[in-house]
C-alpha cells in the first residue's frame, strides 16, 4: 500500500539553541553551504559535534579548502529529518566561520571518529564555529511528536 | 536493537542528468541555497518539478523574495536521500536562476499542486531554471541498490 501524504499544514515551532544542538549532535550528516565564485554551493557531508563546533571531513572542492585555509570563511550548515509522508520533523541551520583543524591531537581524534562515507580522499578536517544557530520543528498537533 | 552503522566507505557514482531529474521529480522536498547579505543561506522547502524547472513555494525571507523579483538570482537546490545507517543513497545538486512565477495559469496550477507543509503564509511561487545539474549515488557494492 502506498502511504498517502498528509497535506495538512504543520505548526512550526522554533527550536531553542539547546534543542538545536541536541539534534545536530544526534544527526550524523548534514549539508555544508558556501560561496564559490560568488555563487551559492552546497555539499552533503557527514559530521560530528565537539565542544560547540561542527566538524566535517570531506573532499571539498580545492577552491573551498584553499579559501578556508587562506582566511575566515563564512559557511552555513544544515541538518534535518523531515518525514516526506507525514510532513513532520525538524531542521537546524547554523551559520558560522569555517577553519581548518590543525591541532594534531584534534586531527587524530576527529580523523578516527569521523570515518569518510565515500571512497574519495578526505584529508581535510574543518571546524565550523557557529555564530547563529536556528531551527524549527514541524508538529502534527493531532499526534504530537 | 540499535542498528550498527556500516562504516565501509561507499563507492560514489556520478548520476546522469536523466537519473538526477528522475530522483528530483520523485522527491517532494529539498533545500534552496542562496546568498543573503553576501552570506550563504539555506532553507528546506517542498518542491515539484515541471517542464524542466524546479518550483518552490515558501515563506522565503522577504529580502530573498525581493532579490528574485528585482533581478536574476542564482540559487542552488539540493535534494538527497541518504541512509544514516547504511550510508547509501543519492544526492542531487542543481544550480540555476530563480525567477518569480507570474503566469496566472502556472500560478494557479502550481499553487494547487504544491501545498505548503507549514502554517505560514507562502504566497510566492519561484521557478528555478537549472544551468548545472549534478548528482551522486553512494553504492554498497556488496549489496548493490
Amino acid at each position: 500500500m502506498i502511504p498517502i501524504e498528509d497535506n495538512r499544514p504543520r505548526r512550526t515551532v522554533d527550536l531553542t539553541t539547546e534543542e538545536a544542538w541536541k539534534l545536530l549532535g544526534a544527526a550524523t550528516f548534514g549539508r555544508v553551504v558556501y560561496t564559490q565564485h560568488a555563487l551559492p554551493a552546497i555539499r552533503p557531508v557527514n559530521h560530528l559535534v565537539d565542544d560547540g563546533m561542527i566538524i566535517i571531513r570531506n573532499r571539498l572542492s580545492s577552491r573551498f579548502t584553499t579559501s578556508v585555509y587562506e582566511s575566515e570563511t563564512v559557511v552555513a550548515f544544515e541538518a534535518d529529518s523531515i518525514d516526506p509522508i507525514r510532513h513532520t520533523g525538524w531542521a537546524v541551520i547554523v551559520t558560522g566561520i569555517a577553519r581548518p583543524v590543525e591541532d594534531p591531537d584534534h586531527c587524530l581524534r576527529y580523523g578516527r571518529q569521523l570515518q569518510p562515507w565515500v571512497d574519495k580522499a578526505t584529508d581535510t578536517l574543518i571546524a565550523i564555529e557557529p555564530t547563529i544557530v536556528t531551527g524549527i520543528r514541524l508538529l502534527d498537533e493531532t499526534h504530537p511528536s
